[in-house]
């Protein structure tokens, strides 16, 4: 929604604008020259961010015309235009980078997050995202992980409750833990539970709870984990998961593989800005 | 600078405790229960944003104590303390994830500049970042690149200019754009001209310049193009680099070797927070 | 949480203060003269607010000596001091009505909730408040109901699911409502279903869900629809409920009943400021 | 005027849409739905806030079609429609709750005013607000009482001095007290006194003085304050008044009868919005 | 006060720092050195804003030692020093010029004030500003008037009515915008009417008014206007006032003189910092 | 360019507007009355910050009709009208103020500039501006100095270099400064040292710098200074430079002449807004 990305966009613009502007293009462009210019791919994957992008143009020049030839969350090939922005070619320059940086930011998190859906495409288990995301731009994070066929896990630590190893060994054990959580937790807040060993699963299973993170499991102890819950909980496995590893994590029967990875390790995808004519 | 560094991680703050902060924490942790918390290295590298994640602490609690073991820019094995923390468990719970979102990526870029100049260390050449940066964290992530043994460029549009390619078609040529640039270039603005042929070269040099980016050049082009400038201009080159591309490139001579993938897509470097009591 | 309200309170006082601050009291009374402070209640009923309410003096005047003699959630009769304040008399009366505002609103959200608490004291099931609250004033509110015994519904329209009548009409009825809200929820997101009438109730049972709101029912018709649910829902009665009819309602045995009115039309509990000295 | 209202609108509206928007009728209700939406009165009152109540619709969606059908200001049945939007449901549906929040709580206050003012319509004497207000909506608050009928007091400390008893303690009296405000106070600023006795009445008016507040006096005590006022300032009175007591006062013959019912405890108006279409 | 100042000294500082900070003290002055700087006059004056301009030291490093040895609104010789700051140097030089900022701009609107008030010192008549300020900086330009001997016209467009020419012919004469204010304004709200004729001023006197400018007529005229007024108003003067044509004006027995040339158009009081040691 | 500037001047309206915005024109003009307005010179000089003021009007009223007839930097008579603006009355005498708080500073600075650039008009030097800019304004005064027909030096700490007597000092020399400065500077930062003698300027040749500040030397001593650098820096003049000391510092053949005053002590340009109609 443009009320939540227009302040980010913004503050964007002038962190690369500064004091003075873009001083370069200032000197060299008179004002009255107008461009044609595309945003093209320069590599396979799925575009994310392409509103965002756009977005950056709009608020520093609304005058300029603006097509979409391609939609967030689809794939796309190397070479394929996603947008036209003909005008004053002034603006153009100036917003370049800052719309790239959204778009092959986003876009990267997007493939990432496909490779790793394609990765495990014949298991009904989703990929997930966590927390680890870049500082003041979760939203259009996990908003890409979605565009890549991605779900998302918690937005911050204020809409479910997560209570990992730390909470556990502080609260006293698993069952005094979960007992305080869902003495405190909201009817609409749901509870997860981060366990380390299956004796830990059966303590919370008997305690009950609506999700739990097997972290750091081989994929036989997943399996048996997701034996013993039984459907009784969501189930989500998480530690070091890549392409490769995915599928015998999976193969486990788990409902949720969670990646950290995808947001704060993905390299950019590349698309740049040509000026067509 | 603190003036500069904490609005951006008090945002970051209230971006993860959203409305109503860590509903978990503050079911499962009574109040007066307290830690004893240590910032741990699960990767080496180098260390980078140390004070910006310990400053998330402080704003959080003032009362936490802190203690610094090590400084950013220093070489960290796997297995370091790099830091302890102590106090109220609640704060230390609240404010992990967000501090350590800052330093694993700090230290992420650090590490990624570090593993490029190293590769090139018995040349004179130095590695320079790019404007190919995260938004809002242009700063942080610029600061990282020093502490990596980088150098930087420009910070945004308007310290410095830098004619590319689409200038220089806008402007009708190499020396109209070099001269309109130098007639409007305040007397502490330097000029940078990217260009693609030793002819454009030889052009820019002709009516003067800074310094020039050689782009996407093969070293052999590079070592004809170093010799050409003489010393006239800093000589920079970009395209594609990588660890093992680069030795090449810094055997041709340039003064600079720039490169958007240090902090565009490096990987962060694990680091993690361990309840030590 | 301290960083999450003290942007609220710094806007407040600048609301009042204005341009040129408290001109009154600046003139009247000479910048030596020390006072000691009551904050006193002038009505019984349930404390909410005073940490808030103090942090105003602490901000315009960290020098304040504050002493809190009750702390929130706490009942007070009428007459009792609640916190004393003593130091330069300016900053105690710049701050004195901003202050009071945020508890005596708070303070009367709490005892409002109290009231309806204590009404429905020997059933099982809570009061719950919903996002009926003042602009900009959201989670202090969703805290004085918690001080009051209530519990929280959702904070905003991301951190849960709630699917009224307007979206039950736009989707084509329950079952596709729920089946598209199942779709995209993330897992961490409960779903809760406004049901008018026992047939829709029956058909989203079908379905499945995590809450029924079932609106403007009479007791005799909660109490089938509690008998339906049989456990599988959570069950939340609304509709102008006050302190008259909630027993009937509560008696139907549904696990919450909501109330808009103790967070939108709550009158304050009358606290004030009287100098001691 | 909007320069001072959006900020505030757009502050309500990212508060309840958080990080991720409504996540209910993204997930729910299609992109390309539209309705037909009315706002309605649910209980006969003052209407209040409808232009605050339309620009969160307009700045969420710029496309969605606004009539107006009634104004600020105007007395409103129980069951009309004030205004209408079409366009796109997502739209309409998200900023709903926030839109009758704003508008139920100003037409609140306008009702409450007016229910007062009508009170004491035989007379000369004028409703008045306080500084007792909602943190944040002190100008729209302000803006509800002119539309019930009654006019504004100081809007914040900074405007015209109030001299209250504890200022009159901490200056050693009522004389000095006010020759100091005199001595500070701008040509264009107005004193005003708060007095408990006719005898500090009688050292207020011989030193003279813009306004008096009598604070707490039976009618008949009201009564010989105005006669010794005899027209050299304005009189205000204050304490507990209710539209029962209000006529009592105003009988007195003072001018301004003071209130922080009205904007402290006044009952929203109920308004609702309902989809036509 | 402290929390309305701090908002513009820190945005000043930000300014100045921009993305990277002081470069240059950081690159030449190791991060251990101390120093001992003296803030001293270079020309005689009122000194002012010498909090605000020691707020920005103490913001950027809070370690520094702050001697005050001169105040606000006090005389100053040349060759004074009014302060010592100690701490470490890179904090002193890189606040040094945003500090100076602020106390040279103030202590020059003082100075400025302070030798029109003294230019008319035998009359009654006493200086004061206007809205003709810097944009951002009113409320410490304002103080900056009070410092030098005068006094403060409306803050802004809020807190009184001014009625100028252009008011009137809108409202169609003097007498029918003289009713209307009085209509709308509140208790204290006090009504200031320009006129620009002595056949304007009788009809404002007949109607009723608080206080008149009197706008560009010559000491003559004016002593025939402060006769008319014959105390029923504050009378102020206005057009074009210096130090030489003051005396004249307020010989004319008028209240007030008015100037907006000492916030809009006053030299700076030069002010430099030294490092002592 | 606006996504710079609007957030600024919004700023200064809202400063102006307050809390209840302008009420003498809220009460005095029916909300129905239209002006024609016209924006006139009542002083020559160099116009600047004309689209700055227009951009005021429009923030507060879209509608209205707004027709520029001259342009920035242009030479303005006596009496010229520089732009019209006709619509509803309201808005126009809402945002007259700080429109015109803004034309007047920005011509009152370009217009000092230009009376130093035409004093050396017939000298290659060019005038420069520094620091020393109003909190808060310094990219608008910075771009009036250029309207005015000078240069600008540094905007802020963060883009050039500037090696000062105390950095000088800190440093232990000229030649231990510089060579700090090369070993820290980025390739596009230029670095500009501070002398005072001409033992310093042979120092810092030597070494090799961009550009020498020669503080407060006579016009002999810096022909020799020039002469000394034989075009190896930029050199630029500083020291209490007035129009008629300006020829003879031109004369010397220095590059530079910077100047303070025109941005801290250049009195505004008297503008005014006439209703035409």
């Amino acid at each position: 929604m443009r009320l939540i990305v227009e302040p980010i966009v913004r503050a964007a613009l002038l962190e690369d604008l500064g004091r003075a502007g873009d001083i370069t293009t200032d000197a060299v462009v008179p004002a009255d020259v107008t461009v044609e210019a595309a945003i093209a791919t320069r590599q396979p994957g799925v575009l994310g961010g392409l509103d965002v992008a756009l977005l950056a143009f709009e608020l520093v020049d609304p005058d300029l015309r603006i097509e979409r030839l391609r939609a967030d969350g689809e794939r796309i090939l190397r070479g394929e235009v996603v947008a036209r922005i003909s005008g004053r070619a002034r603006g153009v320059l100036a917003v370049e980078r800052t719309a790239l940086n959204f778009l092959c930011r986003m876009s990267g998190v997007a493939t990432a997050t496909r490779m790793l859906a394609d990765a495990i495409a014949g298991y009904p288990a989703r990929i997930v995202c966590t927390r680890k995301t870049t500082p003041g731009l979760r939203a259009l994070e996990k908003y890409a992980v979605r565009l890549g066929g991605g779900a998302n896990h918690r937005f911050g630590l204020d809409d479910a409750m997560l209570i990992k190893d730390n909470h556990i060994a502080l609260a006293g054990g698993v069952r005094a833990a979960l007992e305080r959580a869902r003495r405190h937790a909201g009817h609409l807040v749901k509870i997860e539970l981060e366990v380390d060993t299956l004796d830990q699963l059966a303590e919370a299973l008997e305690v009950g709870v609506d999700a739990v993170l097997l972290d750091n499991m081989t994929p036989e102890t997943l399996r048996r984990a997701v034996d013993m819950v039984g459907g009784r909980a969501v189930t989500e496995a998480s530690g070091r998961i890549t392409p490769e590893t995915a599928p015998a994590v999976a193969a486990s029967g788990v409902d949720l593989i969670s990646c950290g990875w995808i947001t704060h390790s993905a390299p950019i995808l590349d698309l740049g800005l040509d000026i067509v004519d």
